[in-house]
């Protein structure tokens, strides 16, 4: 991608109107663009974060044998009341609209009742069971505030797994196989180490669930840690955390409350067993920026950076320019993603959008170290840059995406 | 994917609630579900396609330099209040809603003004120009009636691009180069020859356009055609179509109104031109369908189909399910799509699904042709099937894939 081109612009302006750090940076390094309150915009380059991050969230649903579908944003009305949650005393976040005969319509901040709706189609043997299904959804939530960032949206991007089971033993294996896949998600997005896995007695409307929290000083939690044991327990150390996944066992209470059934091998109708699985894709990439930042601007992990290189030339001499349109191909070419600084602007001008947008690596082409056939090469992590040759350069970007 | 592990079912009876034959054909196959008129979720299968189409149609974007992002559903009243497009009696496919202090939001059933409103922030001069930007969203409308199945919805996945220039020879320029584009994503759905781009003097809120009209029986439009010229115009064979594609001139009207200005060389203010291209891809989806199915079912194109080969046992022996198994296996391994018929089904049954659901290839395993060493081949499109090495079987799709 060349800079050049690129529409979003950087601001060194912080937003007046935003109070959280993850909103100020996304915005100013031009990955988000603020709609009203709580409703951002994806730009190009915020869009890739959240692809990247949906690619390895997807990669371990399918890993426990989930089904990608998508739902809907409209929702009837009827199923909802049938399970209690349309009334807006009981559930305060419903966006409602109408259709043109005064229909009232839900739009959808949560899939559980239209999930089960929709499988009471499609299961009716013991044989049909387990499954599950996720989709990527964007959920419309009716914050009364929304001062997080992408955080906490009025409009989000969500990822919702709902698995299906013949009893609890069948739905107790696939929970905990879903516990090790969201797991793995989080150590793949590198912050494995400082999430926990914390137990809620359910609410309302659940048995009982689990949050994943990872500590994070912008988060709305606090939880109790005994680092040593690796877990959170309410006795020893209170930090600050951010929900990045919860699970939820249903039990059959919500089968029951919508007749969803399955016959069993004796041939007699049961419940099904229901769980539930969120991860907010959104919410995810903001704790992300908000424990990674520094006070140069955003540090994104390779795996969800949305290019790995930024390129950035040092004056606009011939051999300059040429050297790095070759060396833009050539990491092309291998496969690494790159955005080529070619505007004819100062060279810290370059450096501050590099670091701002924490861009993994950057690299510099100038006429100096031309002279030796090096290039500059600085991880967004360290202040000390190399000096490398492209094959080294290559290998090194390379292999720490691989 | 093996069928015993895909939730979705398959009906031989017709939804009595549905007229059109594409959302008849969608859900007996269990590639959608209704959710009310007009508002359809998408299973396993039907997602595949709309994913398919999605890259065909993002892959020509990219080519004429779209940058993908994703807007927002929530809208606020105040930008479609300065263009004069809140008002429910000029635009009266608006569903509204409410935050709590009962500020009215309106949900995107264009992105025109929205995508405007962005792209004051990042435009700022001539260097700035041209510039296209793109992305696929769910729009919702409030359609009176909603009888035509995936091809006129009241929530459906739109491909909306934005281009902006400096003049209207540099708008012409991108404008006709969309035209190419959009003409070769018909071409590889294998519906160019039959898409005709007709012209409309515009309309309340724009200058001019041109619509893409494909030969359909069940579309709701008319042109007229002079085949042998391959022009459509007011003349001589009146033929039904559907609209699968639409593009905008704007001129400088909408920049007008909302104030959306660039400088100019001589460092003037000046308007920009605007241009908008439109492809409803579940609209292209319902197409298809329509286009190209018969008596037995769908019959996807090999680009689009879910899956390319269906893959069906005659009997549970052992030496056939594990050579099934490794059909399986090779085919996927040689990046052939498989739906795997597992089941402990009679033929038959399995025969209809795959014609139903409009596989392109259907292999057959049984102990019969094993004797030889070889599998029973059918093209969905043809009635005779032929007997093939497994080499040559996967010869034959992977060409037609390629």
């Amino acid at each position: 991608m060349r800079r050049s081109q690129l529409f979003t612009k950087t601001s060194k302006t912080i937003p007046a109107d935003e109070q959280s750090r993850n909103a100020q940076l996304l915005i100013q390094a031009g990955f988000i663009y603020k709609v009203m309150a709580g409703v951002y915009a994806y730009t190009p380059l915020g869009l890739r974060v959240i692809e990247k991050i949906k690619t390895i969230v997807r990669e371990e649903m399918n890993a426990v044998n989930g089904q990608e579908l998508i739902m809907t944003n409209l929702q009837p009305r009827e199923i909802w009341e049938g399970t209690g949650r349309w009334d807006d005393e009981i559930v305060d976040i419903w966006f409602k609209t109408k259709l043109k005969d005064d229909t009232e319509l839900g739009l959808a901040w949560s899939h559980e009742e239209a999930i089960v709706e929709m499988m009471k189609q499609h299961i009716g043997s013991y044989k049909d069971l387990p499954v599950s299904v996720y989709q990527f959804q964007t959920k419309l939530r009716n914050e009364l505030r929304a001062k997080s960032g992408i955080m906490r949206g009025r409009e989000f991007v969500m990822k919702d797994m709902y698995s299906m089971a013949v009893d609890a033993k069948q739905h107790d294996e696939y929970y905990d196989s879903v516990i090790e896949a969201y797991k793995r998600v989080y150590d793949r997005l590198g912050i494995g180490k400082d999430t926990y896995i914390t137990f809620a007695s359910g609410g309302a409307f659940t048995k009982f669930s689990h949050e994943f929290q990872t500590i994070c000083d912008a988060g709305e939690d606090i939880i109790y840690l005994h680092r040593e044991k690796n877990i959170a327990i309410n006795e020893l150390e209170a930090v600050k955390t951010s929900e990045v996944g919860n699970i939820f066992n249903f039990g059959t209470e919500k089968s029951e409350k919508m007749d969803f059934t399955f016959t069993n091998e004796a041939g007699e109708k049961q419940y099904v067993h229901l769980g539930s699985y969120g991860i907010g894709i959104t919410r995810l990439m903001g704790v992300l920026v908000e424990k990674l930042s520094d006070a140069k601007g955003m540090v994104w992990p390779m795996v969800v950076a949305p290019v790995q290189v930024y390129v950035a030339t040092v004056g606009q001499s011939e051999k300059v320019v040429q050297t790095a349109e070759e060396l833009y191909k050539a990491l092309t070419v291998a496969g690494i993603e790159v955005l080529y600084d070619d505007r004819d602007a100062r060279p810290g001008e370059k450096f501050a959008d590099a670091d701002l947008m924490g861009i993994p690596y950057r690299v510099v082409v100038s006429e100096k170290t031309l002279e030796q056939n090096l290039y500059e090469v600085k991880a967004r992590t360290q202040d000390t840059p190399e000096l490398l040759e492209i094959n080294e350069l290559i290998k090194k970007v390379a292999g720490n995406l691989a």
